[in-house]
């Protein structure tokens, strides 16, 4: 059960840094563009909330690879 | 079955919290650029929102990390 | 059967406080862009309904670690 | 069973949960920022409204609760 | 199968009432803040609604508690 | 298997009876918002309308309550 | 077999309901709202295709309720 | 598996009509009140495919009234 | 198989016929509301395009039909 | 298997051109609502794509018949 | 396991068709009536792609034509 | 299992090709009404992303081949 | 089970495929439409992501290739 | 299990990359189009999350080619 957890996993966490990280990064290149005199600030706003959602998201990988490494449990 | 559910719900987790951070830093990057000078106020009601939200997904991650571990149940 | 339901629940947890919070703040963020002088009002709005999404999704989360921790049932 | 449902079912109440007040809240503070001179009529509605659903997403709670200690059935 | 049921079914009557409750509260906080001096009007059809949804989920919320108590069936 | 179906069809049926009322309660208040003085026409298509979706909620609620008590079948 | 039909049934059928007549309850409001001297003829597209619905899921109803008391098959 | 089959199947014939015919009704309404004296075309149309879904799925009802009294097959 | 094969066809083949002949009613009606004296033309694209939809739809039916009969397979 | 295959399969195949000659079929209609004396052209790209839809959905709709008969397999 | 795959392959591949080139002969007819002096071009990319996926979607159906005459494999 | 793998793969490439093609056949006929004389340089890119799809969906469609005819694994 | 992951996985690797190329591709000829001075740029922007996308979509159709053939695992 | 797990997992880390970067490359090209001389800028945040996503797919990709080699686990 371990090795489809694994795979399945995985992939669901990529699914979902691709949605948190692609609305971030879809508005921030349009902010730019409408804005582009504040590109600092729109930078610090986009990388502060894709690390959060990078953070959850390498978690749940690491417990991906360690389902598929049969480490633990 | 722990570890069934530990890949899966590490793949989950992620999707919440990539869909919950990622609608706020959408509308973050787009309010900043809206109205720059409001920035400082955008940037605290972002970052209590998405807190509250990295607060729950890393305690579902923490259960997905018990479970691929074999600890408790 | 417990342990699969505490990580699949705790998944699904923080993706009811993604959609319910992640609306709510990126709502707010625009709200304040649009009206930076409201800002006090947005943010009481902001922090009550929030908290009533907060409360039930740490209800949710508590039961999953119960599960997974094997207490109870 | 009594187990699986009670992580399942409390992932699927904070998912209800967040829907419901989360468009509440999100609408909420929309409409402060558009009028806000008439935010205690807002609030009113507001309060009302989510009050009915966290009361319906609390016996859900409390349901899964008792599932989870194996309570009753 | 009756303990999977109440707390499954509890789940998807929460999510009902939020999303019905939710639409309500939603416009209904909207058109307050488009037409102040229409309030009680648009209180009453608010009510009104909900009332009609509460009723049936309150309905569904009493079978699951039934569900989870082992009463009937 | 009744139990089973109670729960969860309770459940499928305040989501068809949320999803329902709630667009017509939805399109109500903001109608009344936009013309109040047809509040009176739009009341009663409102309640016409959703008295039919309440009406077949109804039966399946009552289907459900009997299958939770084991009536019949 | 019959009777996880018949609550399921129940339950989708009422979806159907809500679905289509909440459609035509949400646009009937709205067009009354626009056009208040022709509430009359809107008042009879909505109800005939209203019926149309309706007795589509009355049928479905019907079949719930002759399996949920073990009648035929 | 009729029976299963029956409830199931009455339950999404409903849901087919639902969509179908509140997808013409909303835009029938919506029409007559944008140009009421077009209403006879608008009726027309309206009806000719309504009546087209109603035979699809007065059909599908009469399958499924077929299996629930365990005529056939 | 066969009898599970006729009840849930026959409601899925509905619901292929409700959308496709709804989108097109839908559209007939407002595109006749917005352009009444080119109503022949339209009318004439709409039953062609109808007709395609209802012909693929009654194939299903049929299918159905021979399934629930028991005829054939 | 065949059987069963032959009934959700002729649904699938029912949605699918559906969905397909649906989209045509209403955006034809609105095409020559919006531009009358372009109607011939229109018209041919309308059938020119549906044809190619209903090419594939009888393709589907035979194989749904050969297994519904029990030919070949 | 060859039929069951043959009759939900089918459908499942007269889905893709549909959208695909349901979406193409949607906008195809749209831009003809927005810019009818341009019909050369649009006709010649709306062949162009929906070549492109009737010929991905014609493989589909030989592959589903072979499994349901039980050639191969 | 490869049969049933064969049959269900090959209608899901269809739909990942109809779905992507679709969308760059739908733009591209669009972009063209819009911009008639810069229809050389939206060619080229449109026959360039789609040739991408087209790539990996033709090797999905060999990988089902190769599975309908048994070939390999 | 290495037969059935390919032909299911590489279909949803080529949806993977077709919804980012898609994308990209579909706003790829609107922005050269609207703006064909800048093709340079945009055809450069739009090569860069699709290859990040091609990639890893190449990677999960070795990975259905070396499945069907049964090399490795 | 292993093997199950990494055609579906490989095909889901696709459609995570699709969606995420996809997004990101629509709105870059808009972007682009819109504001040719802030493309540097535009670049730099696409890179950038575009980024992110690339590596938490290739994570997910070389989970799945491990569990195809059958390594680990």
């Amino acid at each position: 059960m371990g090795l489809l957890a694994a795979g399945i996993g995985a992939g669901i966490v990529a699914v979902g840094a691709g949605i948190g990280i692609g609305m971030i990064g879809k508005s921030a290149t349009e902010s730019i563009a409408r804005q582009p005199e504040a590109s600092g600030d729109i930078r610090g706003a986009m990388i502060l909330t894709a690390a959060l959602i990078e953070g959850v998201a390498l978690i749940g990988a690491i417990v991906c690879i360690l389902l598929a490494l049969g480490i633990g449990g």
